[in-house]
């Protein structure tokens, strides 16, 4: 009995916990909510965009990590991208280096064959600014998503790579 | 006397492990060994060196990052900072954008307050090419790291800053 109750206690909590933290998260408008955790996902690499002055990264969680590391393809669902974008500066003590300076955006592809299969089986949502405002006015924004991604269609829509790090893990 | 051979065994085996790990990894003229596993550390910012043609990502483990968001000076023993240097390319099917190309070096800095007095608190180790050729020739190596890092003398000799990134973990 003291069991089923505790059971049932964890179980609220973790609802409510979900529930607050839900609220708190911005929708794209195809439906993606703001993964959570994301900026804690292994670095894939950076880039640069010297076009529009941003520097980024690439993130992944460990499905996303491991099809990279291990060349597999299509992705297999539940393989989630992030890449996070700043304007940049030249470093104040070192102006040689460029680094991040102000946010910019936050991206994402999620893989979900059946569910995403209109955009090449991925889910695209892009949060901009510091108010990480939802990219698009209604779904159909994923299709310039998936425009702009086509050049690597046989990539899996993909365009970051494992760069090479020799030796032992 | 099961769960005590067991133990022994589980033991052993550790042990050979270790060693046999040790034996692969390079070590820097001042002692400090390539550390294991430091790829999955946490994505602290990318950056860029258009003087060298290299782009880089800084990656710290939990008690850097840690200290970084938290802005934490000095910097904790046990504070370790990588950063890996591949040169660039433009993306092959996407040329405005510049992403890693080949490996260039991998570079540490590793905090222990007493061990590393001489060098400000910091171990240094550079770790060069496929080879991953341990940087210097004798543990002198690391007064010229320690030069270079001296404009940041007041941020505990670090470079890198935690970029801004908006809203919920």
């Amino acid at each position: 009995m003291r069991t089923g109750m505790l059971a049932v206690t964890v179980m609220l909590g973790i609802l409510a916990t979900g529930l607050a933290g839900a609220a708190e998260r911005p929708v794209a408008p195809n439906g993606i909510v703001l993964p959570e955790r994301y900026r804690g996902w292994q670095a894939i690499a950076p880039s640069y965009r010297p076009d529009k002055d941003h520097i980024r990264v690439i993130l992944g969680n460990e499905t996303a990590v491991k099809a990279l590391q291990e060349g597999i393809r299509p992705f297999p669902d539940g393989a989630v991208l992030a890449k996070i974008a700043w304007t940049t500066r030249k470093h104040p003590k070192f102006p040689v280096a460029v680094e991040p300076d102000k946010f910019v955006q936050v991206e994402f592809m999620i893989r979900d064959g059946a569910k995403y299969r209109e955009t090449g089986g991925w889910g695209f949502a892009r949060f901009v600014g510091n108010e990480l405002k939802p990219y698009g006015k209604d779904p159909s924004f994923a299709l310039e998503c998936l425009g702009c991604h086509t050049p690597v269609k046989e990539n899996d829509y993909v365009f970051t790579s494992w760069p090479p790090v020799p030796g032992p893990r």
